[in-house]
């Protein structure tokens, strides 16, 4: 959103002209009840929706999900419908008591403790990682972060094939929303999805790692480090976890086999 | 954490040790209810405890709060309860429904869109701002940023005076915790803020906004930029929102005449 602003040079002020990256509330309902109230930078919303009703876990898969569809007279499209397959029901309090999240909170309202470590798998082998092109994806990624380029102040999740074609890019200010965006694409085109790698702008912490394993994705890094706990629940899966890929060199923390 | 990882450079991969910056959920309770789960870096859970109870309205002030205790019988310090001074009544049903939030959430739980501009007051003019001050605020924070020096994967969050001196710093790998832990330090010893800057790490989001306001601070800006909504915010309740505070100059998003 361009917004006039006052920049500082020195103590010299300038008026000028500066893009502000958008962020506004959203909410999901599942059979009318609502489910989660995001703040998010807008657009992509059906995939915000279908991603999040993933990654949370309350569908085990995009086929439970028929649609993502506007609530007729809400503002400025800012409430939506989770529209369950068929067949399918879920008990929406359930959700509506644990899942009260936020533009970059990906483990909200888990009631207790125990219960942080939900809906997640073991990954089988493979495949097989190579480390020319994960040193590549910062130079890839970045070339499509649109976005970032404008406002400078956006989270990107992207996704990426094992011979490090770009198959999808999100970008939002909450950064569990641009992987859920991310996730919520991919369940209509590319699912399963177990053999693509997710790469994040920022850091690893255990909510990324956890929404990556609840929608099966076998390798997740990012431009920074990685949690403790996100490494720990990336070991226990089966997963690679990897970061600071920067200037040809990067760490990999767990999952070190994907690539011998 | 110390961590053996694989580090590659180009092809070639070495074992080496690393540090990883330490993420856990911790669990607070209100008359023996859960009220949030936040996923935070463990250590300054008291004053997380008092600054979330502060900045997400479940108190009015510090006085409100007697005391953040850990609970007996909980694991690794991850349970705690917020004690509430004499006379100090809250239905805790109320936040445990609306206030599941995790590592970097802060508007959590709003059960309704329109209830998400809550518990701000607009803030009264000054203190006056030098624009040669706030240039200095990032070197004066990266040479307090200790844990970020040795992971690389921490969010900070400081409090200034008005000329320029650091008067705390938290750092969290959610940058909403660094912000409460922060306001919870604050509140027992520099109550109350109308005379600090809150400079973090990042970008300045709506809920970074909310929580600066609803603590009482006038003036907060960040490293990278700040969302439309956060500036809506700000200048709704008269406050100063600053940006990408980068080599001598700085973006002054609303609230310019306290440089004036």
């Amino acid at each position: 959103m361009p917004r006039r602003i006052t920049r500082y040079s020195g103590s010299v002020a300038t008026s000028s002209e500066d893009l502000l990256v958008a962020e506004s509330p959203v909410e999901f309902r599942l059979h009318g009840v609502p489910v989660a109230v995001l703040m998010r930078t807008p657009g992509n919303d059906e995939e915000l929706g279908l991603g999040f009703a993933i990654t949370e876990g309350i569908v085990i898969g995009p086929h439970e999900v028929d649609s993502v569809t506007l609530i007729a007279g809400s503002n400025e499209g800012d409430r939506y419908a989770i529209n369950l397959a068929e067949g399918i029901t879920v008990d929406p309090e359930q959700f509506a008591r644990n899942f009260f999240t936020s533009s970059s909170c990906g483990v909200c309202g888990k009631a207790s403790i125990d219960a942080v470590r939900i809906a997640a798998r073991i990954m089988k082998p493979g495949p097989h990682l190579d480390p020319a092109v994960i040193s590549g994806l910062p130079e890839t990624m970045y070339r499509s972060q649109f976005e970032f380029a404008e406002s400078g102040s956006t989270h990107a999740a992207a996704a990426f094939t094992t011979s490090g074609e770009l198959v999808a890019l999100f970008e939002d200010i909450g950064r569990h929303n641009a992987i859920d965006k991310l996730v919520g694409h991919l369940a209509r085109r590319n699912w399963p999805l177990e053999r693509h790698i997710f790469f994040v702008s920022g850091r690893v912490s255990f909510e990324m790692v956890q929404k990556a394993a609840v929608a099966g994705i076998p390798a997740i890094g990012g431009i920074s480090g990685a949690s403790d706990l996100a490494v720990e629940l990336g070991e226990e899966l089966k997963m690679t976890v990897f970061g600071f890929v920067r200037d040809d060199s990067f760490n990999v923390y767990c999952g070190d086999d994907r690539f011998a």
